[in-house]
């Protein structure tokens, strides 16, 4: 997340979480950054979400606080004005507008911020930033809730023969969070690129196949969810002024980015010990690949199978099925890995032996072809466990 | 199911299930009876279903026959003429059109019916037709898959002085069931009413609050669900010909009916410990209303937090939130039995303790009121919990 020029980060403990862990990390830019950002849908919006949206519509941002361990969501005035005094305090410390610091909670919901822990933290973090590896890994520990690893990626791309350097952290939302923890993705770029390619670049990165909104750990969508991409301009690179394609390489490495994140999130779910990747070819249409392949990853029945390694795929065209989208059983094809199992309106003969250990691999693809179209999509989701009933059931607020 | 003049039923065992439990079901009208229908809406419907379709649309029916241990579905066009035979089989018995028989199935998807079990299975309870606890019994028995217990009920009403009686089994979709159990419904009546009429009260009456189409188990609908309603016409209650007050007092205990099987599948989902009746009041709309109670109780954050009696009713905001209706956070109140906990944008101070009182109750009301219209909605949802996982996990096709 430092790795592109003029990026600072940090992370520490300011007490929030009675664990001791750490909940509040800092990410600092040199100069104003143009800024992307995607929030949630939910129509409850947490209260730094409600803040974050106005902030990030002037597309500038010089720096992101988030703390873990409290969402601030469904707080009220008085929540609101917390994050905003959050980005006072860090915009005092940087030497830029308060507005252009968007700030973002995550953990519990319902309760306010202690902000006399929050503030002090603020000041303690804003003398520690730094850029490298232990910067970055401070402040991807920092936003965790019930991860259990930090969530980093970077990748580089040439732009006319000079290196462009993109670097993003994220937290996941548990298998079923037991206080909803969300989505948060805070990613950096040096590349010189204005502000409507920067923000149709992350509208096209979040819906790409097996991006951010191609992931399902449950099927909760967060008050606090939240994707920022920030660039400083700082590098080398020939500026990004129109499509093109130095535009489509970088949205290559950003939709690359993007898919690593959610990547980590998928597999990082609570108790998951599968990944399900579900392909959905030749749809009558983009969105109703999207709806059946969602409908598919989503199904309890899907996932509990996948977890107990049962190759029992009734419940994918069933699935499939109720998904509202475009379906005809006489030419669908389904595949579990590569092995057919369903075609011609009817089962195929299949070795259930060997559909077992498809079943049972770390991984398991699964392919519904239509045949009705050219819409496509590739989503992943993740199975089903008793972990996750220990998680959320047994927590208690 | 027997209690409305003009129907037998029985019900046994034909060797489709492995454990030995009965799995053959058998009703039969002494004359042929007025039909409405309402099936699934998965696109991929089982060969019953498509078959059932056009043998419903006729309005006439004599017979239903219903074997469990196999759903008969996506099983192509063999499974399709099986069920052809299976109406064929009881139409010869009974001397009537085959088209005027319906065949359901319910248990595991993608496997063929054993018809040499089958046929055979029909000509033996064919000469046990009976009527009575007993017969009403053994039926509902042999629809059972996962089902802890056998689920009917029946009511009476009085029209023009005259009572009409109305008797209904059904089986229940487990909490996830291993081989995507079904939900099934027979209704019989002796009530003489029209075919448009009798086709509108089931409509309303399966869309009724908490009814059929106001429950949810898990998110998986299935491509067998089944509701039939038969009308023999014997009461000496005088006919209903339209809408009126015999008509609403006929749908009124139809409602009832309907209500009360729903109540028991949901009861006895798997592994299920507590209701969960969700009440949405003063949504700008019906369809908004739905949509919320149906995302509410749906949520498997909301369900694990109801296993676990834990009080965390940000996961409620969250999840109206996301449902897709209209909700202003501002105007909405939030309870559970009668304690508020949300109002005017933020969190009510609480007794965290009484709440968990609540929350550990058999059946746990949650009450969303959102201020902004006349639409409302009472969903049935269920806990989930760890025999959840066991069932539908460690249970192998």
């Amino acid at each position: 997340m430092t790795a592109p020029r003029g990026f600072r980060a940090a992370g520490g403990i300011c007490g929030i979480k009675k664990s001791g862990k750490p909940d509040l990390a800092l990410i600092v830019a040199d100069t104003p950054c143009r800024v992307a950002a995607v929030f949630t849908t939910n129509r409850i919006p947490s209260e730094p979400v409600q803040l974050g949206r106005r902030h990030a519509a002037s597309g500038r941002c010089q720096a992101i606080v988030c703390n873990s361990g409290c969402a601030n969501a469904s707080t009220g005035k008085r929540g609101y004005d917390n994050a905003v005094k959050m980005c006072k305090r860090v915009a005092k410390h940087v030497g830029c507008d308060p507005r252009h610091v968007i700030a973002c909670s995550t953990g519990v919901i319902g309760h306010q911020l202690p902000m006399d822990k929050v503030l002090p933290g603020i000041d303690t973090l804003s003398a520690q930033l730094g850029d490298g590896a232990r910067a970055d890994a401070a402040a991807a520990r920092a936003i965790m809730t019930t991860d259990l690893v930090p969530k980093a990626t970077f990748r580089q791309v040439k732009i006319g023969g000079k290196t462009v350097t993109l670097g993003g952290v994220c937290k996941g939302s548990g298998m079923i969070a037991p206080n909803m923890a969300t989505m948060l993705a805070f990613i950096t770029t040096d590349a010189d690129i204005t502000l409507p390619l920067l923000r149709a670049a992350l509208r096209d990165a979040v819906n790409a196949d097996a991006s951010f909104n191609r992931i399902s750990v449950d099927t909760d969508t967060s008050p606090s969810d939240t994707v920022l991409l920030m660039a400083s301009g700082l590098s080398d690179a020939k500026p990004i002024r129109k499509r093109g394609p130095e535009y489509a390489r970088f949205c290559d490495a950003l939709n690359e980015v993007c898919r690593d994140l959610a990547y980590q999130i998928i597999s990082d779910g609570e108790g998951v010990a599968h990944v399900i990747r579900v392909r959905v070819e030749r749809a009558k249409t983009n969105p109703d690949a999207l709806r059946i392949a969602r409908t598919v990853a989503d199904s309890p029945l899907v996932k509990t199978a996948v977890h107990g390694g049962d190759p029992n795929w009734g419940r994918l065209t069933a699935a499939a099925g109720r998904a509202g989208a475009s379906i005809r059983a006489e030419k669908l094809v389904v595949r579990i890995g590569n092995v057919t199992v369903y075609r011609n309106g009817r089962p195929t003969n299949v070795d259930l032996a060997r559909l077992e250990r498809l079943m049972k691999q770390d991984e398991v693809t699964i392919t519904l072809q239509l045949n009705l179209g050219a819409g496509s999509c590739e989503f992943l989701g993740c199975d089903l466990g008793r972990e996750y009933i220990t998680i959320n059931a047994d927590y208690h607020t």
